[in-house]
């Protein structure tokens, strides 16, 4: 049984709890992706350690491998990763975007060119819903057409009619019994007036939580935090919301700000498994020359198994060793360093403090521009298969 | 404090332990191998979890990165990699064998080329010595010189009194109020009077312990037990002897019989990255079609972390996927079985019931001829920088 319960705002900003038949999650919330059923580099233990309620699958991949019949019969997601938490997952509407090269959409569905062996798929809203139901995942999105920023306003506006209608071709395939959270998707584009119909349309099916789709793929953030302020508020205050593929350190106190209860995003992984770790200060290579001789922890704020454990010059060794601990290192803290900035958000919420936190995070966090610049158009898209 | 003391024999077979500044090893022991700083994969937590009491780094390895000097001013490797428990380090002198086409091999020492830069390195007894004295390994090896066993046996006579040569010249280098166990290498190839005048020659300096080197390099098992058994017999029944870079699961156990008391070797997690994984009927591939629906442990009688949490369905999937978990869960299991058996062998020896264990072991177990020889003759080979 779902449910979710609002219990304090400041400005925009909220603090609620899930209640799933895997747990409670409590809100605002970040959600490491385990696109293919695993966390890069992570194992559940570690992921249990570093504090993540939940994890999110991949819909797509896993109907592809290892299929979600054969996840079925492993008794479903939750049993076959070992992962006693919630779970939300994916429809394989973002593949429909960063596949391009590889899908067809058609009214009917998204045709897709397996990554894997070059095989044809069609995903339809049906598919889409019984593949969740055989992963038996909590939390469940419909199929939905995302487009990039540089398509026109007539493109978007089909995009999201396309998507409304999938939605409710959804909702009639699902069982009213099901247990499982099926979630609407608001599209939209960066059009104020489109996520407002989208939003509006959507709110009407009252169903158990909403997403905000379409974000994070080329945009800049000044083109994207006004649209995610826009897009929350017409969303239903009672529900929670979810803002698809986003997670930089900024972005989650700026999103939360404006009103968003759930987040998630392959690049804090990503960029770890390439040395780049946060700081209090904002991204830094541990790479860099000047980590080689440090004997003491990389972020000595930080409470992570990596942090307590080794000095910042023997990740930087690993790194250039080219051990694939780093990468499991680097990603256990980049994880734990935003889900210790979701708890300082909540008890923030919780306290009234929201304006002072994003004070007094601004007044250390850098981002520089160009890796706000390259984020912002690769963080969803620099691997073909975007497995995470 | 370096102690070794012999507590139960069977036939040749013995059990003891082993005390030094770091704690307590209980011998017949397998040791994980952390060339670079690391065991593949793994973290320090792993290690102490699936029961290793010991690793292995590489003074060549280290001395070039990040730089034994760099590492002394990190505490020492125990504290660098955060391994509270003993460490052996090898000299480098397999190295000379290993990286035949960057080294110059001359009487004073052995002149390498750098796998990583290029740079020329002049590795002497005395430097060797000095450079695990910056380590602060508990237990350290003489620079040494290891041939194929396709060398003349004039090469043999020659490699073996330069390895005395530089056995003494390390000796007169080390301080002898050194904490630090410095072991002979024996050296001789297959030629079983080289081994003992080797061997003899050695137990003169009535050293902590003596290393048998120069094995599974190339040569067959049934080459390599006999002289085994040899050069064991002629060494001191007072002293541990380290049979370096030995130790698949049957290795482990026929040479246990010959009077081994300690091993290591990078098979276990070098297989385990490739899906190769033991079973007590021998190796067995997790990535073939019939795990792909296992829906239970990949080993059922194994207490490791991987098989109590996942099922072989998963872990294969994890190969599939190429997911860096996967890497992690089969070293996991693959050291455990290892660590396992030793416990097993070690428990067999006490009770007088050897050759009961050997039987038993045999019964199940089988080694196909083409895994027998490409182990023997690829397993300290078949990466360039023989890193693990």
């Amino acid at each position: 049984m779902f449910t979710f319960e609002l219990e304090h705002t400041d400005g925009l900003a909220r603090a609620g709890s899930i209640n799933t038949d895997h747990g409670e999650i409590r809100t605002p919330v970040f959600m490491p992706v385990a696109t293919q059923g695993s966390v890069k580099a992570l194992d559940p233990t570690d992921l249990q350690t570093l504090g993540a309620q939940i994890v999110l699958g991949n819909a797509y991949h896993l109907y592809l491998r290892p299929g979600s019949q054969e996840i079925k019969e492993f008794g479903g997601l939750h049993s076959f990763m070992n992962w006693p938490k919630p779970i939300l997952t994916d429809s394989g509407g973002f593949q429909g975007f960063s596949l391009q090269h590889l899908r067809k959409i058609n009214p009917n569905g998204i045709t897709f060119k397996s990554h894997i062996d070059g095989s044809s798929h069609e995903l339809t809203p049906e598919s889409v819903i019984q593949i969740q139901k055989e992963i038996a995942s909590d939390i469940i999105m419909p199929l939905d057409v995302c487009l990039s920023p540089e398509a026109s306003k007539t493109d978007f506006v089909e995009a999201m009619h396309l998507t409304s209608n999938w939605l409710r071709r959804s909702i009639n395939y699902q069982n009213d019994s099901s247990s499982q959270a099926l979630f609407g998707i608001v599209q939209g584009g960066l059009h104020a007036d489109l996520r407002k119909e989208s939003a509006h349309e959507l709110s009407d099916y009252d169903l158990p939580g909403y997403s905000i789709g379409g974000l994070s793929v080329g945009e800049t953030k000044e083109e994207m935090y006004p649209i995610v302020e826009i897009t929350s508020n017409f969303l239903p205050q009672s529900k929670p919301r979810y803002l698809m593929g986003v997670g930089s350190p900024e972005d989650l106190v700026e999103c939360v700000v404006r009103g968003i209860d759930m987040f998630d995003c392959v690049l804090p992984t990503r960029v770890a498994r390439k040395g780049a770790m946060y700081t209090k200060y904002g991204r830094r290579n541990v790479t860099r020359a000047e980590y080689k001789d440090q004997n003491s922890p990389f972020d000595p704020d930080c409470d992570c198994y990596c942090c307590t454990n080794f000095t910042a010059g023997y990740i930087h060794h690993l790194f250039k060793a080219k051990e694939y601990l780093a990468y499991r290192l680097a990603s256990i803290h980049n994880l734990r360093f935003l889900i210790r900035i979701m708890n300082d958000l909540r008890q923030a919420i919780q306290e009234g403090a929201i304006q002072e936190y994003r004070e007094s995070f601004w007044k250390n966090y850098q981002v520089s521009d160009q890796t706000a610049r390259i984020n912002q158009k690769y963080s969803r898209l620099s691997q073909l298969e975007g497995t995470g």
